[in-house]
């Protein structure tokens, strides 16, 4: 019950997802957050290298320690590690992000890219995220979710260079009908730019789109989210194809 | 010789290494430039979504269209396949990045993503760094690298959801010893953070650090970059580590 456990995210500080998960945190030992100062959604694993860092303290969380960062969920581990904690945390936990992280949105995941740094650095780091982008979402089912998955983790611990990104469907806990382990789905995004024309006449462009899943496998973490369960992907930094290495040998001729 | 061909990078439009590029891309066909319009190193796959993106027309490079953005190197190449091109590019480069992205650098750097990204979408994509920071690099080496691996990936293709993670040792060609196609090396780094006073006695901090490899195994980029040799790794975007899946089982129970 004495470990430390760095919180943090990419919704900023003051998004309901952290605060619950603090709460959870709480449950197995000395908590402590860093997370962003304002929303970094989609930063994926941005580092800040060409601006200074500032953190700061923050008094919102009973009895936990908390700073708030101008950085990117990355460079709040990196802080955190290096200059709060000054060694590295027992456990590190990234969300509850409001939103999905599945499927190649792992890429794109401000949550997961901190949990894949805090593997990195050899840490047992789960990142949370629930199927909602509310702000006021509902995250009871999420919650028990991550007592049942942390507990496990702090008795077993995780695999070498490995994070869990863990998705919980948006649906009552008594309806969700287990936990799978999968496999990050290939889908992606038909992107699309809402482009419009500012006060001036100069165009500017949003980016939005549709999810789009291609990936008839069944042992994925779209296809467990849409069958009512909770997915949980083993998740390295290993990005070389392995399966193509031999291939791909010719063009050492 | 139809080819049109998207060059994108992360140092941002005005960086010696993208004209360096541009000029190789030439050699095979219709090059159209969308890169940043300032320095994105470290973005990652950063997207922007909490705000709008600019495109504008940039006029110097020779007989090339281009364009720089405001956004990331990966919002670089959404918005030039469905904004600017409007369909997608035969061929993706993005580079020559003033620097090495090998081993888990790969997963910080912006010129990578792009080429990740490019993969997304299924587009042949082929990331080229330079193991030299220095602005003015000497990029007569990794310029003929390129022209023999553009050469012949125009003629083989790559594998499904795969590009090319290149790198070139900072040494003259003719000292290059060859080409080895490799695995990324589990190296990292041992982050410092230089923290300082500002003119109002609040403290700032730059990340700072050393890159440590302890990865012993002689497959990986690092090995073959330390020993003459041009690194490509084959890059893929699925993070799932297949090999703890069912050592995870016991999550389900």
């Amino acid at each position: 019950m004495n470990k430390l456990i760095l919180v943090t995210n990419d919704d900023g500080i003051h998004s309901k997802g952290l605060k619950e998960l603090v709460s959870v945190a709480k449950t197995f030992g000395r908590v402590v957050v860093l997370a962003p100062d304002k929303p970094q959604s989609g930063m994926g694993h941005a580092i800040t290298i060409s601006n200074p860092l500032r953190i700061a303290k923050y008094g919102a969380f009973e009895n936990v320690e908390a700073y708030d960062c101008s950085g990117t969920p990355v460079d709040c581990v990196k802080l955190a590690i290096f200059e709060v904690l000054k060694r590295k945390p027992d456990l590190l936990l990234s969300g509850i992000n409001h939103g999905e992280n599945s499927s190649t949105n792992v890429l794109y995941s401000g949550t997961m890219s901190a949990a894949i740094e805090g593997a990195m650095e050899g840490i047992p780091s789960i990142g949370f995220s629930l199927a909602d982008f509310d702000s006021d979402a509902d995250f009871t089912a999420v919650k028990e979710v991550a007592l049942k998955i942390i507990g496990r983790i702090i008795e077993e611990g995780l695999p070498d260079n490995t994070c869990l990104n863990v998705n919980v469907p948006k649906i009552p806990y008594n309806q969700i009908k287990g936990i799978q382990v999968c496999t990050q789905a290939h889908a992606y995004w038909d992107d699309k730019f809402d482009s419009r024309l500012d006060q001036f006449g100069r165009p500017y462009y949003w980016l939005t789109g549709e999810f789009s899943d291609v990936d008839r496998r069944l042992e994925t973490d779209l296809h467990a989210l849409k069958n009512g369960y909770v997915s949980v992907v083993p998740t390295h930094f290993d990005l070389t194809n392995h399966a193509v290495l031999q291939k791909l040998k010719y063009l050492e001729e």
